[in-house]
């Protein structure tokens, strides 16, 4: 029988890495038979021993194709880091970087891809043909623009711009961040199907990814923030903050960097809204113990809802995006 | 007490991967304070998967260096092959050659470093600090010069040339072989210091290694036979025949596809005489079960001598490489 709701039939979800992969595992299950579109993040991409790396990519990939480990939300289960011990017994540097044995053999077959010539986005759909998300993939950009943090130089007065992997996972963010800066932005172009994507999409969701370093990023591809303001689809996002704290990692130095406050509603109006014509949002879900905030945030000219926000499995995962696509529903334009 | 002995002081050896680097750690034992350099065969280098493997310097390098996988007699001990699995997992070719995890950290080094622009001898200098080996090892060229193998075209009248290690590694040689060709030879030169270690030499040696694809092969580069016709040092060589069959490896079909007769005479008559100015040597080891061959060598004005040549111990190997040693100071020119 067929279904009589208006259940979505193509969703496009912005997304950076665990946060957004796993809140798209509750969009699947929340809306199943749809096409979903996931727009990945790539200003986290790096050159690590002459490999390219793209970790939020491969978050994703592997969260929805099932090798990603869940215990530590990067990289692949059963991991083993013999090539890195290798590297570092030579002695060369980076050797910070987590480059797991398993996924070297991802980032192989990029490199090597790439350096034949192909795009981001062909290799990635390659890539994905073996790990079949259930989603279509698509980096934001071809081009490359990666994400550098500009920080005080050590024992001087200069600053210096050191790559966002560098800030993030040998110094933990805890380096002042002065500016978050995506070299190369200007020369960026979406990539393949990105504005289709969103403007043939019937519901556009920013998931509980970091603000700034990932759906932050993502938006500053010329041509992407263009395409949500002119989307016919409702914009939804789900707050990364909860309780004026990240669920995960360390959204709030970089929401500092920026000066925005670590707060559901501050995070909300920084997206801006679209009926106002400040931003890109629509809709707006905070987490129960943020719902002082709901009355702030649609002050802002946006539609907002307080709901358990916490992914602890998938059953609560499926009802945060359930929520966030009954939201996108109420405020969709007949 | 200072040697009053003529013992060599400058040791140069040409050598392919195991039989040619088991011999040097002979060498090594036999004149102990000598400097030993190595010349290195890089004909069998290849891209795999984007990244440049040396299979004999390798050999050299780790098994001077105490890394050699002794039972396999390439590649690391404890080896693990995960990001071999991996490539297989999605795929991509080649899946034939044994790419280990161990061995792909010096896999990544010197990609990156070729990448960067070093010469392959700077970047078998940098890998060598860290392993070791107690000889001066120099690849015979710093110019790219790899060895293919003319086959038949499977199901087809014509002929291709395949790289030697898929002839070598995937058809285990078991393929007839119409030529063997140096691809990129007229182009090389020998790489720094070879022509020097060749010509300063107090004794220039040539390991049991195979005469086709290894020794063959350093002799093709052009400047490098030249120079051991010129060197005041004897040129003394290990036959890697024994017995009408090769000791390890199948450096029978190498010599079938030159027209050559897999024995321990008619390796010495393919290398030539220096004297008689067929060739390059002076002085020619035969096993003791080819003491038969010792006057048909001596007829072409080589020096001959038999031994047991099998390099079954360290000690075994040092008597053979002090058997050499004796033989070329018995041939030096005075």
């Amino acid at each position: 029988m067929p279904s009589t709701s208006a259940a979505p039939r193509r969703i496009t979800a912005l997304a950076g890495g665990i946060g957004g992969a796993r809140f798209v595992r509750g969009l699947i299950a929340a809306a199943p038979g749809a096409e979903v579109t996931v727009i990945g993040n790539t200003g986290d991409d790096i050159w690590i021993h002459g490999l390219r790396v793209c970790p939020d990519l491969d978050t994703v990939m592997y969260t929805l194709g099932g090798g990603i480990s869940e215990e530590r939300g990067w990289g692949r289960e059963d991991e083993t880091f013999t090539v890195k011990d290798e590297l570092a017994a030579y002695g060369v540097e980076p050797a910070w970087f987590g480059l797991g044995d398993r996924d070297i053999g991802t980032h192989l077959v990029r490199t090597q891809m790439l350096n034949a010539g192909y795009p981001l986005s062909a290799v990635t759909q390659a890539l994905c043909a073996r790990w079949q998300p259930g989603v279509r993939l698509l980096p934001m950009t071809d081009e490359r623009a990666e994400t550098h943090v500009v920080v005080n130089v050590r024992d001087g007065d200069g600053r210096r711009a050191i790559h966002f992997q560098e800030w993030w996972v040998r110094y933990q963010a805890r380096l002042e961040a002065h500016a978050i800066v995506l070299v190369g932005a200007d020369d960026a172009k979406p990539g393949p199907g990105v504005v289709e994507a969103i403007e043939g999409a019937d519901v556009v969701v920013l998931p509980p990814s970091n603000p700034v370093v990932s759906i932050g990023t993502i938006l500053q591809v010329p041509g992407i923030r263009e395409s949500l303001l002119r989307t016919p689809a409702p914009v939804v996002g789900v707050s990364p903050i909860v309780g004026g704290r990240p669920v995960r990692g360390m959204a709030d130095a970089c929401l500092t960097a920026i000066g925005v406050q670590t707060t559901a509603a501050a995070v909300a109006a920084h997206y801006g809204s679209r009926s106002s014509g400040s931003g890109i949002l629509d809709g707006w879900l905070v987490d129960t113990s943020d719902r002082d905030a709901v009355a702030a945030v649609e002050a802002l000219g946006i539609a907002c809802e307080s709901r358990p926000l916490l992914m602890s499995d998938l059953l609560s995962t499926t009802a945060m995006a359930t929520a966030a696509l009954a939201l996108a529903e109420h405020n969709a334009v007949p």
